[in-house]
């Protein structure tokens, strides 16, 4: 399965799947390019570290023109191929007509058990509703802000004492295992969506 | 410290407590009694086989007259001088005035990994959600619906082919944990609601 990667920062989910892919861990994931919304984005050196090819659609040269940036990302995903997209700490909302384009076929990670405190922010709003357990979620895109349909959740403890930043680094671990765990069920076409349910088949063993 | 059990149902939470009672685990609570809201409660019948005295404020006598069946339930935990108060599978609605009187004096379990699935039904709205992981939340009870400060959560798997009744079974038996870690910790003083986090002080080993 061809694949593109959305970020917008630091890239370390983009750099889960590169290194989980260079080990050998994603025979069928085929990454395709990475491509940023930022020019300045670090998780475009992480992909030239990997060989990765890169894009930048520049969000700041697009201000009121969302759906020409949309445009700009579909043709440079579909110039290169893809099948589907990975938005890894992708933080630029995509227009409902991208969506519909690649209907069921972009996943997203979230850092927060959803339905709990989607949108932005959400260890912040965990931590203010004082929750004791959190995570990740991996779901399919739809219109809504983090509504699709759900793959996969990984949990981790609220502890004492945490902030924002513990939080997220305690989470950020559980989402580049989540990650690589998504992008491996999906180029394995293990991944059904019934309704707004995911059903995972049960495979053998690929590659 | 004293405490009230209100059920309405089955009472496997209420009898989860006093089999823990009983061997010695929650040495610093003192069940002082059974309130059911339902004169056929099979949890009555728990409760009066480990001892615990039972009373019952047939919700059903108080129709329309919500107020005057807290006050009934008010009486009868001051009259056995409870000092803090456990829902455990309670299915009628306290109201404001009874809440405002109990204030962080109450707690609650839910099934479900709140702020997610509030309300009724919790397992079946988190399979109808689709997400993978659900749980129990034990929580202050203020005058929203399950929305006040959380002192524990437990988690559980959502698995392929899950009923609603296979999920609330394995939910089940993490809230049966729950409960009694809760009230353990309750008995001994050592939650404290700061805003709406709860912080629990790391006790020594009591009793």
């Amino acid at each position: 399965m061809k694949l593109g990667v959305l970020i917008s920062g630091r890239g370390s989910n983009l750099q889960a799947l590169l290194a989980a892919k260079k080990e050998e861990r994603l025979p069928l994931a085929d990454f395709r390019l990475a491509v940023s919304n930022k020019p300045d984005a670090p998780g475009l050196d992480i992909a030239r570290s990997f060989g990765l090819r890169t894009a930048v659609i520049d969000g700041s040269k697009y201000r009121g023109r969302r759906a020409e940036h949309d445009r700009a990302i579909d043709q440079v995903l579909r110039e290169h191929e893809c099948e589907a997209i990975v938005l890894a700490g992708y933080m630029r909302v995509l227009g409902a007509e991208f969506i519909a384009g690649w209907r069921n076929r972009i996943i997203n990670i979230h850092p927060s058990l959803l339905p709990s405190f989607p949108g932005l922010h959400a260890q912040r709003q965990a931590l203010e509703y004082g929750v004791r357990t959190s995570g990740c979620t991996v779901h399919f895109v739809d219109e809504g802000t983090d509504t699709g349909p759900i793959i996969l959740q990984r949990t981790v403890p609220v502890l004492p004492g945490d902030t924002e930043d513990s939080l997220a680094a305690r989470i950020l671990v559980e989402e580049h295992h989540a990650i690589v765990e998504a992008v491996a069920l999906l180029s394995q076409g293990r991944v059904n969506i019934e309704g707004r349910s995911v059903r995972v088949s049960s495979g053998g063993r690929v590659g």
